[in-house]
């Protein structure tokens, strides 16, 4: 099997998740990487994670394949950096969570520079953060999606498609669209909402009670409010539109389903729940058809 | 250590649950039951869950306390039946979601029959219902809320914070008023914006993609829209007021989040998820203590 030099841009959990099963698949000789703090290269060091630190010059010049892993605000601005850098022919994803702004920001970039980019996307990722919280297998059984554009160079696109395949990941495509339509949707949407809801709760006068009387149910649907707050701030600005329409579109089944309960509508709840609860059954028993996770 | 005969007036998940639990710890030395749907009682011999089967007046004659978990809609009919069985003085306690309606409905109740009852409440569950899904472990460091008057019995609380305790319970004693605000925030409004965003994803025209790029915090989000949907009708509609109240005030959260995306509005996202992460996190951290679940 061939090897590659990979680089890592941004140290991170995804990044070292990335880096560290990157070495042990084999699919990496060596995985270089660049971050904006050197502790964090240090670090990923120690861990194991990463073989060496560098800048992102060097990076870019002696890599075939760079991963973009900075959070999603900083990364059109890196990216075009990136592909700037004389003497590279490296090609580049990324991993942002919102695909439009990066496409956006591309216009300004060299069309030969851009036709050695991939958009991509890990539906991955944890409430923790940081390389220290890096796992080799955080990617095993998931979905990537790439969202290249048409002029995209075939090479870079099938370099992109194995560099996944090597992590375990499952890895389609889609358009840019649909993508940040779809992501607000399952993921935006829901962290707005468990944050909204914690942040309520802990703004409440019943505040103590409620947190020490919550059960299980409530720790799974808070789980992400646990998340990278930074992260979140930065996904939610970059996927405004998609998300407010999403927003939007929840607001309306919520108003519903508030009118319903204020009438005693049985009838109109009953409806309502079983639609809900035979969408989310089918979910679960496809996604652990997909993943062996349980329920 | 004394025996109880104890009577368990429908056999669903928490009925058979407590049934098991109560059997294996030795706290019971007979259980027995009574349940609308024949074909159950005959499941919960045959599951070695109950002892017998009887009739609602058999039960309440021959145990010495008798617990109701019957849907919440029709626990307070049932309890004022059970109260009012002759040649019985059996306490009752009960397991509903919600408290007021069965403290209004008990004031059709003569005095000496009210202070036979304790109102209950053990926050546990599952997705899963019906007998078949029973566990004898299912309260075991769960906390139960008892909401009792001021007027009752003192034999029959002490009963009931025994039989909770025996099955690995921690009991708490708090006011109807408080315990169904609570629940309201922490668990009813959880379900009722579970319920809504998969209604609303599963009516979405991009409905396919959408559940088959959504990730794993996507499943935690919604495993309580997997719940019972005729359990949660009722339990919407019996505490109707403090899940009118949650919700209005959850939307004020919300909307003060939709401006803040809309407006492009970094500092107030960032306030936002900073302090729900930090209530998050607070919360897990003493759950996890409490249980010795993970995250």
């Amino acid at each position: 099997m061939q090897r590659y030099t990979v680089g890592i841009v941004g140290l991170g959990l995804i990044g070292g998740s990335l880096a560290a099963g990157l070495r042990q698949s084999g699919f990496a000789s060596s995985v270089i990487a660049w971050d904006a703090d050197a502790d964090v290269l240090e670090r990923g060091g120690l861990l194991g994670v990463i073989d060496e630190g560098v800048s992102l010059e060097a990076l870019m010049q002696r890599v075939d394949i760079a991963v973009l892993c900075v959070p999603t605000l900083a990364c059109a601005g890196l990216l075009l950096k990136m592909l700037a850098i004389p003497d590279s022919t490296a090609f580049v994803t990324d991993v942002a969570s919102v695909k439009g702004p990066l496409r956006d920001a591309l216009q300004a970039a060299d069309s030969r520079d851009r036709s050695r980019f991939v958009p991509g996307h890990p539906i991955a990722g944890s409430e923790r953060s940081g390389v220290d919280a890096a796992r080799a297998d955080l990617f095993q059984a998931h979905r990537v999606i790439l969202t290249p554009e048409e002029s995209v160079d075939s090479e870079a696109l099938k370099l992109t498609t194995r560099l996944w395949e090597a992590v375990g990941a499952d890895v389609v495509s889609m358009d840019v669209g649909t993508h940040d339509a779809v992501l607000a949707a399952t993921s935006h949407l829901p962290h707005v909402l468990a944050f909204a809801l914690v942040d309520a709760l802990a703004q409440s006068p019943t505040r103590a009670d409620v947190f020490k009387f919550a059960a299980g149910g409530f720790r799974d649907f808070t789980r992400i409010a646990s998340s990278d707050p930074v992260m979140w701030r930065d996904v939610a600005i970059a996927n405004r539109d998609a998300l407010l329409a999403t927003m939007d579109d929840f607001g309306e089944h919520l108003q519903r389903l508030r009118t319903a309960i204020a009438d005693g509508d049985a009838a109109a709840l009953e409806h309502t729940f079983r639609s809900a609860k035979a969408a989310r059954d089918e979910y679960a028993k496809d996604f652990e058809r997909r993943s062996g996770a349980s329920g």
